[in-house]
């Protein structure tokens, strides 16, 4: 029985005898107060030494499975595995509607999904080469060795102190007045945005937004039951006009805008237009959520002041921002900058949801920014996107016919197709193992059927140019060019 | 004014040049078009290298907060910094209900709180000291040097993979048996509880509890609307008697339970006792939330299943387990095991709130747990608390008069103390830097006035000694003993 047992060699030898008695007793297979071989007998059975098999039985006696009688050896518990009768509950009944809708709005069960061969533009996630693992391992050891043990304990729901600090001078570079304001960390932009309609919206208010816009933020303000208002976007940003037509139709509780390298479409608004749109919220007394999105992405050219910036002493805009676009999305930063009052009901809220976000990440994350790794990265980062992205603009204005492309940077490009169905064309270039992400998804109306955004951030150039013509291919096809 | 400038030996040079002259510019301190000092010229007048001031300038040129003319020197842009009239709102006006009654229900806010000095018997957290840092930073370049940069980038909703097959081995481990079910990484115990009931209930369903019960979980029903039914807690768990009376009060949307060391009584409930409860729940078809709360410490004796592994291939009892309760809560790691319908559920709902876990967090946890740093630190952390509680438990029957002790272990002792109220009991204490948890925030209904918690974990011997005496001189005085 016990001879049966494999060795392997990646694992304490311990544990695995540890173990596999434990599942031979939880499978009744070793009765209550059945003996079991001694040590020397085991050990010789499965030609391991015999501490060896003296600590498993150790375990095996601290977690309650085997009882030791002085001299006569070391016999099985009664550890009570008989379960009860089969008892299945229907979940697929019991979902609420909240679940339900989250699961209808998750996208990423219900699009195509990438096989391995297929070039995707789906993702607009960074290149994880263009990360210095390096310089993250110092930043990791450093704390450790600083403050390991505080930081691997609870913190605070607020989040880690030193972040919040630099993160407040970091909004002060960017040219926001912090007085009066307050930071809290989240777990990246979505945390932060759900955070802030968790704690102001209630379902049924209006909220105004972009058409198109983040469709992550579409599904979390679906999820809060909000009537979502979109305004068209143009060249220089949202429609200002339509803007003003909107605001007549309704109170507005907030509103929701990506001014810089706008997702999907990758349009960066104009300074002016910012300034305007501030003015004309402000006449109705409609707060702003700014994303701050791939705003650390912008490369040279003027600088822009964020909305957050030009509300000065304001303190009508919170400020939702995330590192998770240019860097380590995967340790999941984010924070919200906003009025020190509304700050204290956020920190209050998130503790009810997950106490805090992980101390670990936000040290080294803290670590990384201060050391000036970050801004060498960012550097770095900013150029070679800048240039794939004008290589991935080139190809799409030389193989994708018929199209209008929006934007003027970012990880992606937001092509209009004019009369083809993306979907349509979607099935097509799938067949092809090219995949891409349709625009219709960012649409809060029925509109942008012949949309599609391609994500290039880890896309080689080879596979921007084979792709990218498949793509046109396909579209010609399609639009009867 | 430049000469102004202090530079910091603890950051790059150019770093604070360059945000030094950034802040100017914001401030409007230095004009659009105005002229900066040559790389020469600042160079000397800051006696740092013209390499530098070069780099700094290049970085602003960058951020687009400066233009260089050829041949002529570098220039400030026109960086637009003039914000826009004040405009304010009153937040304290714009937060909803779900808002403010997590503020009024957080206690970290409301109760009394730690100053320097003082014995705190508040913090049920691990004692870090325990915890072995360079195991730690073994797991992390382990991961780090196998799969660092995939880690970083974005990972998947339901969690990292190689932890979720290690977690449902270790449930299988505890007598699971896991088929048919599966598992969801989440930040901790908090968010697994906030997920299921996000998922499962509506506003005004009914859920039954013990009572007193653990208040994070009280507080996550309230903010859900839920009716709570508190069922009363005896030396074997929950009052089975009191528990069907409870039953014919009405329907029961699902029922919360922490069999192993319940928080804050300490109490475990007998292997009978967990099988009875099983049955009678499913003669009502009400699924069990099972809170794995501290079941990793459970000391010798007889091994007690958890309300999961009774269930055998039934899928009626949720899972939900943390580590955060022994190790490393900073990093909050927790699962929820259940039925997959519902898993796939759960994953939409994490991914609409923060996309995933921190996949760098789940990655070093899997790689200490596998490794059999775990086993060895469980081993010795239940040896310590065991004799801390033992020394705990003495010190109360020693000093604290008049008293009812529940519980046999963890690291808390909950204390009745009959005709005395708590509050006015740590009023007092407080006054002589000694503070605990009134045990009225762990009840649902308005019970609990005369009991208090009094955690351990992270006080020294000498401290429990003494804070215990104060508590029991104090409790003396008002009882009139």
């Amino acid at each position: 029985m016990f001879s049966d047992m494999k060795i392997r060699d990646n694992k304490f030898v311990y544990i695995q005898l540890k173990d596999y008695i434990k599942s031979m007793i939880l499978k009744g297979l070793l009765r209550a107060d059945e003996k079991l071989p001694s040590s020397r007998e085991m050990a010789s059975m499965l030609n391991i030494s015999r501490n060896t098999v003296m600590y498993a039985y150790e375990f095996l006696q601290d977690e309650g499975f085997v009882y030791i009688k002085r001299g006569k050896g070391t016999f099985v518990s009664d550890v009570k595995v008989n379960t009860q009768g089969k008892w299945n509950i229907d979940w697929e009944d019991e979902i609420n509607e909240y679940g339900r809708l989250s699961e209808k709005l998750d996208i990423i069960k219900h699009e195509t999904k990438w096989k391995s061969g297929m070039i995707s533009f789906k993702s607009i996630a960074p290149d994880e080469n263009l990360f210095n693992i390096e310089e993250f391992k110092k930043s990791f050891l450093n704390r450790m060795s600083i403050e390991g043990k505080k930081i691997l304990n609870y913190g605070y729901a607020q989040g880690y102190k030193f972040l919040i600090e630099y993160l407040l001078k970091y909004m002060e570079n960017k040219g926001v007045n912090t007085s009066g304001k307050d930071i809290i960390i989240t777990n990246g932009f979505t945390e932060g945005f759900d955070l802030v309609l968790s704690c102001l919206t209630n379902r049924g208010d209006n909220i105004l937004c972009e058409n198109p816009t983040h469709n992550t933020a579409i599904k979390i303000m679906k999820l809060h039951g909000l009537n979502i208002k979109g305004v068209q976007i143009g060249k220089e940003g949202v429609d200002l006009n339509e803007l003003k037509e909107k605001l007549k139709e309704g109170k507005f509780k907030i509103s929701y805008f990506i001014p810089s390298y706008h997702n999907p479409t990758g349009i960066v608004m104009s300074p002016e237009n910012r300034a305007k749109l501030y003015n004309i919220l402000k006449g109705y007394n409609i707060p702003i959520i700014e994303d701050g999105f791939n705003e650390e992405l912008r490369y040279s050219g003027a600088h822009v002041l964020p909305i957050a910036a030009i509300a000065g002493k304001g303190n009508s805009v919170i400020y939702v921002g995330s590192f998770s676009k240019v860097l380590f999305p995967g340790i999941r930063i984010g924070w919200i900058l906003s009025d020190k009052v509304l700050t204290g009901y956020l920190e209050s809220v998130k503790r009810a949801r997950n106490i805090h976000t992980s101390s670990l990440d936000q040290a080294i994350f803290y670590d990384y920014l201060q050391s000036g790794d970050f801004n060498k990265y960012i550097k770095k980062a900013r150029r070679i996107y800048r240039e794939k992205y004008e290589f991935a603009l080139k190809c799409a204005k030389n193989y994708i016919p018929n199209r209008e492309i929006l934007g003027e940077g970012g990880m992606h490009i937001f092509i209009k197709l004019k009369d083809i169905n993306s979907r349509q064309l979607l099935e097509k270039c799938c067949e092809r193992n090219v995949i891409f992400t349709p625009g219709d998804i960012f649409y809060v109306d029925d509109k942008g059927q012949d949309t599609l955004r391609l994500g290039f951030s880890r896309v080689s150039r080879e596979d921007i140019k084979k792709g990218f013509s498949i793509i046109g291919e396909e579209a010609k096809k399609l639009g009867g060019i």
